[in-house]
């Protein structure tokens, strides 16, 4: 997911609040729960059985006495579990660890340092679309992400070195499988509701299939049953560009003095690529198009494009390489080139259809709770036609779900940036899950 | 542009007739010409002057006593002067030199090699959509290139080592500039025709704004104005899998024991995602798309995942993954990685609205000759809208042009592929050119 401080050029955005505001959840503190030990294991799909696992989660606002308020929300590709208020381990400027949250400072300076603060702040806070004065707010990160849950980057008890690629194979359904026994750990039977987008919204689908019980609203935002061929072929390339990259090293560089930083940087202006649609590159980047003539006419030097193998190329000629170099850097230093590799297999692994043997109605069949399914007419990652696959199955199965298909010029980032639209469907929804539910 | 052998499964798709066929151009030697030379440089928009330049080219069919019957056929970003028939200079399936044509046998054992004919003889030839008993097909190979035309693999006769990156920066106008060369080393003034999809197709358009009197038919296939940011943004990811590649060594590759080709591949594997449509896709991949719980059960081990840099990745696991490692592999044989990032550069430059200052109406206004604008509905790198947006302009100029918006799920490869729907076109467009021209 792009950095939602891009919104298209003139396009009224909202923007995080200030830890203050009466409208922010303040300074926030990640928490960490172990939920597998040696002694209890987490059973993965590849068959293998992983411990420890901890996970990183936050909370905000208060579960009530009965335990029937929480909303999940799950993160996408890149995301971690900080989505809202402001990340009280990270206050400074230059206190980013490697791979930690987007580092943030409230006033302002994590601009220039390419940072950007939590990733959904628009959507959760006192009186916003997840009302956190009348919900308690969770959100995990992912089993192989590199933000506090066990991952790659993770410490092997076996070997007391990281993971690596010796880490196993993961997938959405040992997520949901992992956010289950975070549930457990909280003492919470039942979520009111659970919301995620593009690969997020994944888990929500996989988190209504795998524990129909466990969830009474589902918000699925920008996803679809599964990933298109299309988006497979991508996540490939962008995997062959970092086991390319000259520092790789079989994904053993955590100790050595490259990271295959380059390679990742390839495959993050790939994703972006995806993230972003030509109808909404041609408003941003179209004005600053220079006349070729002009491009050409001594200004290309292709010597600049000789740099060593690890370095960037300059010659950002047109506006939308340079947008791609801005991603590219700032994601290498907040990212696992390992955890990409991870996280890239599981989003093409996944299918709801495997419910129902490669029927996706029988699938649905499984499925309680009230869905809404939300798709962005511009995204071509996750297309409208695709995600309302999931809608048509749901309802060839009585299930109430709504499906809308929401105009935006924002391609797959919308489900970050079109924030009024998706408060009042947000809103709405969660006032029916009370009545209906 | 893709291997025309691979055509949808369950389509009907026309192969390439042997050499001893009534229908095939038979046997035909690649010819070469000087066209700069120290005395007369060739001008470059860069504003270098190039020499020496030899560009290689073929034709098909006799020019007639007027000179007034040759069409002239542009290739694509992979492809080459040998457009039609059978290299005789390539017989054998063994007598692969390092980017020289597409090795081709007649019997057959091309497939083996992954090799295939050349790239349009389905629509040259005795009987064909240009037919060689009435025409004088020409098609050169591009400034730039690896096939035989001058490019960075050349000798600089500055230093007797290849040019590498010293190789000057190219641009379509330049490659059309050096076309016009070509014709008055052939002795021809105007052409009949001229012809091309993708890149080829904007260097149609680009001829037909350079030297508008020198060419009576236009055909744009699959072709747009300019490039779309989705597409500039696409190749600048590609280019810098190559310059990331271990073995790239600042382009300075020809004379070490390997050459950037993983970096090449992916570059490839980025392209190809551009030539088919999710349409086409799923058609093609989903039948073979196995349930992910049983890719995940103990089939997908991440070692897999790490070969040495230079390598290239196993764990085809989905269709479309196998499909574009043998689109890379068989890339790598053929193709200089250096050409790909000159011409790739070329493909993003373009820009036909120069000749107006930006204004594509006022370029539009220098045009002559009937013009042919083909678009295909599932091309998602000329998107019709794109392709449409030339032909908005030469109406509203009163020059003479059809556009056509071809129903196809092939994608952008369509304009390969669709041989029946172009023949008819092309045919009717050319007799018309005779009528009205």
């Amino acid at each position: 997911m792009s950095d939602p401080a891009n919104a298209l050029v003139g396009r009224k955005k909202r923007s995080s609040d200030p830890p203050d505001s009466p409208r922010s959840v303040g300074w926030v503190t990640p928490q960490h729960a172990l939920l597998a030990s040696a002694a209890n294991p987490l059973p993965l799909d590849c068959g293998r059985h992983l411990a420890p696992v901890s996970v990183e989660y936050e909370t905000y606002g208060a579960l009530n006495a009965a335990r029937d308020n929480a909303i999940l929300i799950l993160h996408a590709l890149s995301g971690d579990a900080h989505v809202a208020g402001w990340d009280a381990t990270n206050q400074a400027p230059d206190c980013a660890r490697p791979w930690r949250h987007w580092c943030v400072a409230p006033d302002g300076s994590d601009r220039e340092h390419g940072k950007s603060p939590n990733w959904w702040d628009t959507m959760i806070g006192p009186g916003k679309a997840f009302d956190t004065n009348h919900f308690c707010v969770i959100c995990a990160n992912v089993l192989g992400s590199c933000y506090g849950t066990t991952g790659p980057s993770s410490l092997d008890p076996a070997t007391g070195r990281p993971y690596g690629l010796s880490f196993p194979a993961v997938t959405v359904r040992d997520w949901v499988r992992l956010h289950a026994r975070l549930l457990d750990h909280l003492g919470i039977d039942q979520l009111y509701a659970a919301a995620g987008g593009s690969l997020g919204g994944q888990q929500v689908i996989e988190l209504g299939l795998a524990f129909p019980e466990r969830v009474r609203g589902l918000m699925v935002l920008a996803a679809s049953p599964r990933l298109s061929n299309q988006g497979i072929a991508l996540n490939y390339a962008a995997r062959h560009a970092i086991i390319n990259d000259p520092w790789f090293a079989r994904g053993d560089y955590y100790d050595a003095a490259r990271r295959p930083d380059a390679g990742l940087g390839i495959a993050r202006m790939i994703g972006h690529i995806t993230y972003l649609s030509e109808m909404g590159m041609e408003l941003r980047f179209d004005p600053g198009r220079r006349p070729s003539a002009d491009l050409v006419r001594g200004l290309y030097d292709p010597h600049r494009l000789a740099l060593e193998p690890g370095g960037y190329v300059p010659g950002n000629e047109f506006d939308v390489e340079s947008y791609l170099t801005r991603q590219a850097e700032g994601f290498i230093e907040r990212f696992d080139p390992n955890s990409y590799l991870y996280i890239t297999k599981a989003m093409d692994y996944y299918s709801a259809a495997d419910w129902g043997d490669g029927d996706l109605g029988r699938a649905a069949a499984r499925a309680r709770g009230r869905w809404l399914v939300a798709s962005f007419t511009s995204d071509w990652l996750y297309p409208p036609a695709s995600c309302r696959r999931l809608a048509d199955a749901l309802c060839a199965n009585s299930q109430p779900v709504t499906y809308v298909n929401i105009e935006s010029d924002y391609g797959h980032d919308a489900f970050l940036l079109e924030v009024d639209t998706l408060e009042r469907l947000i809103v709405g929804f969660l006032e029916g899950v009370a009545r209906h539910g």
